[in-house]
């Protein structure tokens, strides 16, 4: 039974419904925070032609994947990138059970915050870091620490939550993607354990669509006692050619469009790139200092060099976001909407 | 608009469509090929369970993950895993471009077809002979070769293509789980990009969600031609315990069904089982001699022998192919149906 009106009511709420189109429409169309700008437009023109049945560029819904660098892509990674300031906040969390890091660096640099004794430790100093408080436990009791430090650590410059430093015109790309049938995966040199810690509730990205880097894992049964432990063997890197490499093992499909912001993505980009058919590339170039950071070819922490290069030679998207995005993260005001 | 029939010839049409109910209803029944036993009741109340919003055992569909072994579970593993078949078939296909195989053993056995040798060269031959035919190539080139095997290449015994000795009953399952928004994964102890080449197609299950035993890859730029190359090192053999791994790695969430069918498959039944909730653990039980093979605890392929000695402690519901399965195999005719 469909419900229904007698008559002489239909019309007394017609001119409702003729006020109601314009705004649901408004409502309805997708990237509200995207300027109406080049970025805008290019990706919509995509994802129209590769949606479209008929259409030349028509992909099957279910080759439409699309991969998503996270540091610097879907949120933010200054002044460091948030997974690394997590291990920092671990060691000082954990340094009463381990006194003799008082004097072993790295351990000492974190506790007495001595930047220059941390900086001289380099690679290996982070990462014995890393290894100290992202290894040698099981995935369940590492995910429950990030979830712990999610929930309780603040951003050193803007005081929020972590998982409010996030990019709202990328929160909205990915619903536009998935309401088009898209599967959206983030594809990150950060660990997949500490992703999948948010993704889902933050992204929207469910775990087994969260790819990054990894150790080496052993199952343990205890006295029927079962569980997964994190050892100290790293199994993939999640950066550069690991990009694709895992994208390969992991998916088995090609994406028809990364998102990226630095060198680390360039691979993931070329190989997306090489495939048939249309195609998307995006950048995300921080150039808005003011609202978030501005910083490219210099920048220790999401370099975008070769990869800015390659994406001006080829013609990818890059979205400058001072001028493309009205509002960067969730929690400022969007800026005033730009005339058309 | 709702279509509609002017009311009189509504009544002209109500007794066709009593008719037609009970037909609907029998066509919908799910899981056709299996008797009416224990096996599929315990599956169908399992499924009900967990799909009932209110019931006290509902999950998400998001976290209704269905994990299955493929050899032996899937599909057939007589006279030997299909995969060392499709093996031994490329080495007399790769022949002629390595002269030297004539008189180097391992492949020497394979060309002259000698079991003896080939069974005196154990497991480090079979090593030797899969690292010759599966790796040192690219991803893309590999699943092409498996694909024009499993195109041209028949059973020994039955004369079927290899992709035809799958079970039609656990067809008909992945089918009613995925109905009820189950997502099915294979977690095999197979070659990923092996199964990848004929999941989908045969099973329906898209390459994302194919796990299996992996090499390591490196990505390959020449000249902007870019590939994916396997090298001959192991990356992970998703077997045994390898299997809990590979799914707290690549799903990141505990799976509420798992089916397998030998001792390969314990570690992936405990892990499920342990999780809270309703779980469901099953496992095919090779008894049916006449229409396919029959063996447990002494075969060399598929040892069933302390997972049935679990299976049967704990109530895991054991498939018992010669009673629970009027059909096997799609190409056989269904066997006379039961009387209920």
């Amino acid at each position: 039974m469909t419900p229904s009106l007698p008559p002489h009511r239909r019309y007394r709420f017609a001119w409702l419904l003729a006020l109601a189109l314009p705004l649901l429409a408004q409502a309805n169309e997708p990237l509200p925070s995207w300027n109406d700008g080049p970025a805008k437009k290019s990706l919509i023109e995509f994802v129209r032609a590769v949606t479209t049945e008929g259409s030349r560029d028509y992909v099957k819904p279910a080759e439409r994947i699309a991969v998503f660098d996270n540091d610097g892509t879907l949120w933010s990674e200054q002044p460091a990138y948030f997974q690394v300031l997590f291990a920092f906040d671990e060691v000082r969390r954990l340094a009463p059970q381990h006194p003799e890091w008082k004097t072993q660096q790295p351990f000492q640099a974190v506790l007495e915050n001595d930047q220059q004794a941390l900086a001289a430790s380099g690679m290996d100093g982070l990462l014995k870091i890393i290894g100290a408080t992202h290894t040698g436990i099981t995935t369940q009791a590492f995910i429950d620490n990030a979830k712990t430090w999610l929930s309780q650590a603040r951003h050193p410059q803007t005081g929020k939550p972590y998982t409010e430093m996030i990019y709202q015109p990328m929160l909205e790309m990915l619903d536009y993607l998935r309401s088009q049938d898209f599967k959206t995966y983030i594809v990150s040199g950060g660990d997949t354990a500490f992703m999948r810690a948010f993704a889902e509730q933050v992204y929207g990205v469910p775990p087994e669509q969260v790819i990054g880097t990894t150790f080496v894992t052993r199952f343990q049964d205890r006295d029927g006692d079962l569980s997964i432990l994190r050892t100290a063997h790293l199994a993939h890197n999640d950066d550069g050619p690991g990009k694709p490499e895992n994208i390969d093992a992991l998916i088995g499909r090609r994406p028809i469009l990364a998102f990226g912001n630095s060198d680390g993505d360039l691979q993931m980009l070329q190989w997306t790139a090489a495939g048939p058919g249309k195609r998307f590339m995006g950048l995300v170039h921080h150039t808005d200092a003011q609202r978030e950071w501005a910083y490219d070819r210099d920048s220790k922490i999401g370099r975008l060099d070769k990869a800015l290069d390659e994406a001006r030679k080829r013609g990818w998207t890059i979205v400058d976001m001072a001028s493309q995005w009205r509002r960067i993260h969730p929690f400022e005001p969007a800026a005033t909407e730009q005339v058309q």
